[in-house]
């Protein structure tokens, strides 16, 4: 039986269960309050914010066994373990995290937070601007990638972390480890980023844009100013449904639901209720979303994923990648095509040009963009092997 | 200067400038009105019917040498030529219809229509019901693209045309050229189904879906129930826009706009305005598409999509072909995702199992699902060489 991390348990207030073996056990979400001015890159300033977090694990003596854990546009800081013995499920990395697991909290001393401009339970367009005491709303600053995870940093140096082991992350989350290695150079060791890329694509900054539209052009939205739990509900709802798609792959969309009816509906005769699982399921998508996430929450994230670009930020990819230290693994996934393969060892590429430590790896799969979260012992393995080597070279001298 | 033909200037009122070479120059949409009964495959029942058409060329002494052009779901009847002369754009497909052209209106008389349920001129839910006096909306009977393809047959009756050469068409113009085929055996000689597919896919559905859910969910949509040019404007535009996307690439997004800012924005800082060139062309995509389609048709042909099936609607796609005597050519394309070349390549080896004359071609282009419109040598040199090529064996045993 692995050990399990107490040093979340002890803020529990709940009586532990049995763990489960491999999982960190009943987890509480911590706030991280920042009470100064934190100055944004375009030059607005939040008066102060809060990240919501969870930590696994412990950290050791020297300071420098944690592996942060960056999450997607719609993730949250909820990556392992449980809130409640009867949550109906774990956080959503909790595959991956865990005593003996590839990220093995017995080791590291695992963080995860909420992004800046978020909307469960770090500062964003819901918080209440402390100089009208009214929700920001469209009043929130334009954050950036670059915001998220200074604001992510400054957690960490109140966590007292001298050093990451390690940053991990897909999508936006591969976004904001790869700016973690640039800003940090010296603090980060190793960065693990997946189904992501290095530029936001047309096609990509199109389908968030329909998105924005669809919650924009919803009369529920009324230029961002709404009640909490109203608002563009089908607007986002739509939005999602759109976005999921996007997640998913044909192959995977096919094996999961085919041309499966819903119910004994057949022949050619239709109707415009919902006939095919696909859209019962996609239907759920979009309700079950609206549920957890701000729709203004949304339209500030999808932005900060357009105006994602490192070349355009620091000059070139490869000034970009200039100061790094860190030792890169990019994972691409071949049925990804939201950020796909090429993207993916574009990132890796321009690392070597730079003359860092990188390699890419392209796994064969057919889930589309979500593979980065799939269940797989060849992911896990590259996981758990990546995290065992040692550190760069250009480290070793830098520190 | 290649002939004109001169069967549609008698009908056109307008004086008839200098022709454009290789254009069928000015042309005039006619409306085919059948006044019986017309049973959809489900039984239901329209009194009537109307289907707008243009046609080009002549048809031949032996009534043998139409060629059916079918459109695909935005679509209409205006393949070629101009209506007026300072008509900013020609027909959809131009490039290769006309004298001289691949498809050559000096040896074919060329037939498009609009389909049943369309909104430019054929009977669809914009239509009047004559039973109410009002207009169908979700009244309209479920119609399929098996009975778009009865409907055109009807007009090619009146049009005297004992059999069709060819029958043409790219997407959902592709699934009626199939089913022309498969309906009419010894009616139909050639088919060339291009971009298209035996059966939607589960990611296909879920697009129309969420097409759908945006034009049902605007309150402008009202049941179906709403004036001519008013109703979801807003869902509609953004059902567009979604779908835009699914007809383009990544790559061709990506050299057609890559990231380029539309004013002198530049830097991190943003706002949710239009920011990228992609977003100003997607924008005018949904607002123009507002203009010129009704949102109930778009209800109902996507739904017509959803429900093809060729396995499911004749037992088995070997059954389906089973009748057939065309020879066909089906052209797949690299970059199209929306039905990719894996879909088409399907359909010419079920052909072939079914002992059919059959080739499949696959071209390389990188302009996605819309490749089929392409102005490309190579496919017009496929067209025009299969249009020469001689009837399939099987056909010289059946007339």
């Amino acid at each position: 039986m692995p050990d399990l991390d107490d040093t979340l348990t002890t803020e529990a207030p709940a009586p532990a269960p049995a763990p489960e073996a491999g999982s960190v056990g009943i987890v509480t979400p911590v706030d991280f309050v920042h009470e100064r001015p934190f100055v944004c890159k375009n030059g607005q300033v939040l008066p102060g914010f809060t990240l919501r977090y969870e930590t696994y694990g412990e950290l050791n003596a020297e300071r420098d066994n944690a592996i942060v854990i960056c999450h997607a546009l719609s993730g949250d800081h909820h990556c392992a373990g449980r809130h409640a013995p009867d949550d109906r499920k774990p956080g959503w990395w909790d595959n991956l995290i865990g005593p003996g697991k590839a990220v093995d909290t017995r080791r590291f001393f695992v963080v995860c937070a909420n992004v800046l401009g978020g909307c469960v339970g770090s500062t964003g367009p819901t918080s209440l601007d402390p100089a009208t005491g009214r929700p920001y709303g469209m009043s929130f600053p334009a954050v950036t990638v670059r915001d998220m995870v200074h604001a992510q940093k400054l957690l960490l140096d109140a966590l007292g972390v001298a050093a990451l082991h390690a940053v991990i992350g897909g999508s936006m989350g591969g976004m904001q480890a790869m700016v973690f290695a640039i800003e940090f150079p010296s603090f980060v060791r190793r960065v693990l980023a997946m189904a992501t890329t290095a530029r936001e694509s047309a096609q990509a900054i199109a389908f968030n844009e329909v998105g924005r539209q669809a919650i924009m052009q919803d009369p529920g939205w009324n230029g961002g100013d709404y009640p909490k739990g109203g608002g563009p509900r089908v607007g986002l709802a739509i939005a999602r449904m759109m976005a999921h798609i996007t997640y998913l792959s044909d192959a995977s969309m096919d094996r999961k639901f085919g041309r499966r009816r819903k119910s004994g509906a057949s022949g050619e005769s239709y109707t415009f209720d919902v006939q095919f699982e696909v859209e019962s399921y996609l239907r759920h998508q979009g309700q079950s979303f609206i549920n957890r996430f701000d729709a203004n929450s949304y339209l500030y994230i999808t932005r900060a994923l357009d105006h994602f670009d490192l070349a355009q930020a620091y000059g070139s990819l490869e000034a970009a990648f200039a100061p790094v230290n860190a030792r890169f693994l990019v994972v691409g996934f071949t049925s990804d095509w939201l950020f796909p393969p090429d993207q993916n060892r574009a990132i890796a590429l321009a690392l070597l040009r730079a003359g860092k430590a990188a390699s890419y790896a392209e796994l064969s799969t057919d889930l589309g963009h979500d593979s980065f979260l799939l269940e797989s012992e060849e992911l896990y393995a590259l996981v758990r092997a990546f995290l065992e080597r040692e550190e760069p070279r250009v480290f070793d001298f830098s520190i």
